[in-house]
């Protein structure tokens, strides 16, 4: 679907106009194109006392072939830098600001009580100003609930207001997130940086996620520009808008994809499959025996090392209006349909240790919605489904997760009557609906070899929708 | 502050103009006045199969002298309330609604399994058009966290896309809440109960609500309209505004009322203390001695029973904006004094045991906020501070909770421009903002002696405004 006002907002003419009136002005948003750096400019980095990361961080970067810089307040960050071998040098300095960055990371692991959050307004305050468009802003803490004392719990959890006021604040594109990571866990964190700090999470903003000990093994890719290479993924209800976008994000990764729709869907399936050279599959997932045919389809491939419910249905009534059928229909594709078939997977070994479920929310499972008590229902039970079977599935190395999508511009969307579309659209940090492809980029993450301490999280693809909960 | 539209659009003129506009339609929310009984209706009961709460809250409505009926589908629900001594009878039937009601509540404690959701869309399907305006909607059901099985955990969760969409489906100042019980915590809900089901909650809507194990006693008040009768009540920020509202509320319901302000709004303190029976108090409780002066007026006061912590200030700019001093006092004032007054008081005794600690976080703590992160830091911490003290005070008896209001009508937010303040105004499920008292009887369920299984609950007071996380 294309946004039109997008667009115009941008044209010369359309931008003069859209100043003179005050209107919000969408930034055309950066993607990842295969082969792009991770970080095009430099992460200027900061920290408060006690940072803990700083080392893994630098490791990292080195890596990615990020370059850095250290902020005024963190000069040891030079030299734990050049340690890791980075080129690295200092930001501004004497109350000047430096080059514009493309991204900030601050370790904020050290942070033990509330009277030490000046460190965080320093490191904010003189580089708001100084980013380029569409920049990336990590905050790195320890997660509050398995923090030692109630006092750095606290100080841990109160990040979060600042992340989610800095994504309302930046404007031009930029997003800004925190991650939690356990203690034991820096070594985990490298899949989701990478994730975070490029334009693969463009449309992913003011996300809170948790990053814990690896569930399995940590496999870091062979080449991370296709993590997946040699995986085999099931994506269902892939013919055609998210769906297909997921089939053909994963298969740029390295996958080979199953691309499943219902048997009337199969063409289109197939079209899709035959671009990214996977497979098509014909099945209604919510009949009775659809768990025990995949079981059957993955046993003879060899076992499967990923599956991505993006099948869904809305069906909207008000309660009052709905009729039975519809209720039960959409509970059951959207929810129980999944619950049997992650329970089959698992048991039988169709997925393999080391594989990964993503399931596919939505921010009215999140918020509710006026019309959709029964997609609600079945939205919001995913994500109970997600962190209950979190702790069991980990047990044999696979990790559960899902993403939460909010405006994204696709056919479904393009449905919605202009006034509530263009709502939609612009109620968020990007003023803009984000695409299917972004949905495609955090699900990628979340099915990375290189993901396994990333398990029970449900990160919102939303731009930072104005609605919640 | 007076809504001057609200008036408007429920004038005869006016109603005409709104319908035939499309505009929203706010209705005057019904507020608690003392003597009113605790439901003005009937109240329509209903459940999933093994309802576990059946019998408990038959016995709590005929405390509340709550007249009940029995939908379709729970027709057992006539003999369980006729042997706790309700005079009760079977609501409709064969497909036709009865008589309007006042209030649904919904015990789902029994649904194990996604599959069985059937029975939430008969129950609201059915009644969903049979309500009277202001009415309350209940679901019960068990967390999900200490669910035994997966299925179980998953089909609880999903509780909260229903509760969510009927809040923003129901219109007419309807509410609907979620309370999630733990197994063993049956007799703690009254004090919960009366508070959703009354006129009390009129501006709480869509929430989340946890009640559990009792910490210290569970003491049932010997009358239920002065349930803080004997209460020693510290409540800061009282001279004006929410302070004033939640000093006067708290009297209302029987406590003696310690009214705190710095000490250039001591008159303002004294005016109300002497309205309400109560003392004022001059003290800046940012200043470092602040915790040892309240400690000692408590001890010399024969020790306290509640602190409702409702100092707070705002200091808004951008952070690229904002001076140093202006984030450090906010975080100080809003979070790190409130820390150092609580560990004070629970250390020393000076709060006693069965003893309250009520804070007031903010929607912007939840969701982040442009030109506000020095504030929703602070108020993020808040909601940190009650997680990660609340199961090391209940060892004292002593519960911490907050609450989290939104747009609420006061001289602070008649200070905003008019855009801004009818966006703020409007974008909720009640079209209009909340009044001070509507935050201070939330704070009055948590100070009740009653609410004991009540702790570490953040519960919004906000309408159920579309802004959140």
């Amino acid at each position: 679907m294309k946004d039109g006002y997008l667009d115009f907002a941008n044209s010369p003419m359309g931008a003069k106009l859209v100043n003179a009136l005050g209107l919000p002005k969408p930034l055309p948003l950066e993607r990842y194109k295969a082969g792009d750096p991770v970080v095009k400019g430099t992460v200027l980095v900061g920290g408060s006392v006690d940072a803990q990361l700083l080392e893994s961080l630098a490791g990292f970067f080195k890596g990615m072939g990020v370059q850095t810089a250290a902020h005024d307040r963190l000069p040891q960050w030079v030299s734990v830098a050049n340690k890791a071998g980075l080129t690295t040098g200092r930001w501004g300095g004497n109350g000047k600001p430096g080059e514009k960055v493309k991204a900030l990371v601050f370790d904020a692991t050290g942070l033990s009580d509330s009277t030490q959050t000046d460190a965080l307004y320093w490191f904010f305050h003189d580089t708001a100003r100084s980013l380029l468009p569409c920049a990336r802003v990590v905050v790195i803490g320890r997660p509050p609930e398995e923090c030692s004392s109630p006092r750095k719990a606290t100080v841990q959890r109160s990040l979060e207001g600042l992340t989610r006021s800095l994504g309302k604040e930046l404007k031009k594109g930029s997003n800004a997130q925190l991650v939690y990571v356990s203690e034991g866990a820096e070594g985990n964190i490298e899949s989701t940086l990478r994730f975070l700090l490029s334009a693969r999470s463009t449309y992913v903003s003011a996300q809170v996620i948790r990053v814990g000990k690896p569930v399995g093994e940590l496999v870091k890719p062979a080449d991370w520009a296709k993590p997946l290479t040699g995986k085999k993924v099931l994506v269902t209800g892939a013919s055609r808008g998210i769906g297909a976008a997921i089939a053909e994000t994963m298969a740029r990764d390295g996958a080979q994809v199953i691309v499943l729709d219902v048997p009337q869907a199969l063409a289109g399936a197939e079209e899709v499959a035959k671009k990214i050279g996977g497979k098509a599959m014909g099945l209604d997932i919510g009949a009775a025996d659809a768990p025990q045919k995949l079981v059957e389809a993955a046993k003879a491939d060899g076992g499967w090392d990923v599956i991505v419910h993006n099948a869904g249905i809305t069906r909207d009534k008000t309660i009052a209006n709905m009729k039975e059928q519809i209720w039960q229909l959409v509970v059951n594709v959207n929810l129980s349909t999944q619950e049997r078939i992650n329970d089959a997977m698992v048991e039988t070994g169709a997925l393999k240790s080391g594989g990964r479920i993503v399931c596919v929310s939505s921010i009215s499972g999140i918020s509710g919605n006026m019309g959709q008590t029964n997609y609600a229902v079945s939205k919001a039970g995913v994500i109970g489904m997600v962190q209950a079977n979190a702790p069991i599935y980990a047990q044999k190395g696979i990790t559960i997760n899902a993403v939460a999508p909010g405006f994204i511009e696709t056919q479904m969307t393009a449905a919605i009557p202009f006034t509530i579309r263009e709502a939609g659209r612009r109620m968020n940090s990007m003023s803009q609906g984000g695409q299917p492809v972004d949905v495609a980029e955090a699900i990628c993450w979340y099915a990375s070899p290189a993901s396994s301490g990333v398990n029970a999280n449900v990160i919102r693809v939303c731009g930072q929708s104005l609605i919640g909960a």
